[in-house]
This record gives structure tokens, C-alpha cells and sequence, in this order.
């Protein structure tokens, strides 16, 4: 079982442009290519940030009013939030607020096994780095700069550094992938 | 001929720590490895910022104030720097400051078909690509995350985005190239 972080970066470390938009990652598609399938068939249980879970509402469930799309995930999904957030029909998320490590516990029961991915944001993912619970960091680099946005991760890993496990090409983008403890 | 900027950053884009320290980069060594010896090859002509130039002054030539060491370079180097700032003996540094572009056009001569090096800063090499002069970028991305610092290259550069030509792990170290333009 490895907790993951698994998000699209620029080659600038953000992963939303000065508008919160995605519009810089859309371009070379929706991300559900081969790399994605592997991935998310590995994956037990999700976590992510209220900020995260509102663009995936606005942008995918309910981009078309008329028309709710389903949740794109089978896995239990947490959401961290300190505020009330709407759900979704037929989707299994658990809204938590507070401390990541309890929460953590619960999700590592959940996914019998299989990984856990911090879908993001980036503070999310260092709130988990803070408590020793960040095993792996998977970055697809997008070939763009956006000079600034939302922070990949706004933590400082430099003493140990984190250990370079695979790098690749996939498509236009370098898949990049770090042990982050030991 | 080619105009590259050719940096070391962290995952998440900057080229210094907030303290304007590279204790990060120098843990990995020198950086003077086969990648470097292959890429400095092939440059005729090398750019500066102030601060790239006074760090280097310090940590490099004057690290031991009672001896100290050559300029690193054998191509002519220029320096843009709004103040006066001393050079180095022995080393053909030209200080120079405004508009990149006549610079740019001074250095493609000099180069005589080599290539041009934007060391840094991230701002000067922003100037660079303002006029449409930055043909390359390659990362040497460390294994670190920063959270602050020096930022790589503030400015967006999405639409249309760069073209990753080439990946590859160097060490511990993921070094993409980058075509910026066309």
C-alpha cells in the first residue's frame, strides 16, 4: 500500500494556473490515457482538498446543468473541508475535516490494500508529507510555464532529497516519479 | 545556433531556496558531469543576470578570499547588471545593461555559430523568450521541493505550450529539453 500523489504540474511547480483554471492542462486532453488506467486501477481509496472537489463539480459533474455527469470515481472518496459541500448521487464521498492522519487510518482500511492517491491540492498533499505519510510522488509535467498559480507542493523536501524511481516520456508530457520517505 | 537556458531547479520551479542559497544543488556535487561537459561543448557565447554573477563571484571565485579561483568559463560572458559590479582577472566578462536584444545579437556573433547560454536568473531568461529569443529550455531537476525561492521562468508560456524533445534520468537528477518556440 503506498500513498501517492499523483497530479499534472507545470514545469513551474503549479497545478492551477492565476485563475484557477486548468485550461493550460485541457488542451492536450480530459488525462485518461494508458498511464491513468493503470494507475487508477491500483488505487483503493481517494482523498482531496475542497478547493479540488469544487472544480471537479463546476467543471465535470455539473458542467451541464441539465445534465449532471456521473462521479468519475468507483473508489470512496474523502474531502477535506471546513465548510458544508454538496455531494454527488451514487457516489460514495465522506466530507472530514481536521487532522489527515486519523483520516488516513480509515482510508488505509478502506483500500484493502491497494494505494491511496492525494488527488491534491498541494497543501493537502505537504499536510500528509508534515505527518510521514506521503510515500510517493508522481508528476506528469506539462510542457508550460504559468509563472504562478496553486503551489504543487508548498513544502520544503531538500535534507534527504526525495529519490528519482522512474522518469519517462507520455505523450507531450515527462512522467516523473519520487520515493518520498527513505 | 541555438539559445538555450540551461538551469538546475527544483520540482517545483525554483533556482534558489528563499534564503538565495544552492545548498539544495551543491549536496547532489558540482554539477560538473558528463551532461555538463557535453552541453558547455557546444556554447560559444554565455548571459548573466547580476545576481546569478555576484553568487558565483562569492561561492566560486572568492569562496577563499586569500586564493582565489579562475572564472569557470572560456567563452566570452556577459553580465546585465544596472550597477557597477567588479570583474574577475583573466576572464573576458562584459557588463552590459537595458534591452536584451542588440545584446542577443552581439553574443550570436561572438558565438560564431555555437550556442547561447542564459545561465540565469529566471527573469533574465524571461526577457530572452519576451523577444522571441529563447529557442531551448533544459531542467536539471533535482530530487527537492522548495516552496519558495527564485522562481525558473516567470511567465506563461501555454498556448501554445512548449515541446518536450527529450527525457532522460541524469543521476539523481529527470533532465528535460524543451523546444520553446515553433
Amino acid at each position: 500500500m503506498t500513498t501517492q500523489y499523483y497530479t499534472a504540474t507545470s514545469i513551474d511547480g503549479f497545478i492551477a494556473d492565476a485563475d484557477n483554471s486548468l485550461d493550460w492542462l485541457l488542451q492536450f486532453g480530459d488525462g485518461s490515457g494508458d498511464t491513468y488506467s493503470a494507475f487508477i486501477a491500483e488505487v483503493g481509496a481517494i482523498v482531496m482538498g475542497s478547493t479540488t472537489y469544487e472544480w471537479v463539480l463546476e467543471h465535470h459533474v455539473n458542467a451541464d446543468a441539465d445534465h449532471p455527469r456521473p462521479w468519475m470515481y468507483e473508489q470512496p472518496t474523502w474531502v477535506f473541508s471546513s465548510r458544508e459541500l454538496p455531494g454527488v448521487e451514487g457516489a460514495d464521498i465522506r466530507f472530514v475535516r481536521g487532522d489527515v492522519v486519523a483520516v488516513h487510518a480509515t482510508m488505509t482500511e478502506a483500500a484493502h490494500g491497494k494505494n491511496i492517491w492525494i488527488v491534491g491540492g498541494g497543501e493537502l498533499a505537504g499536510q500528509f508529507h508534515d505527518h510521514g505519510l506521503l510515500d510517493e510522488l508522481i508528476l506528469g509535467v506539462a510542457p508550460i510555464a504559468l509563472g504562478a498559480g496553486a503551489p504543487l507542493l508548498p513544502r520544503v523536501i531538500s535534507h534527504p532529497p526525495m529519490r528519482l524511481t522512474d522518469v519517462r516520456q507520455d505523450g507531450p508530457f515527462a512522467l516523473l516519479t519520487y520515493a518520498v520517505r527513505g
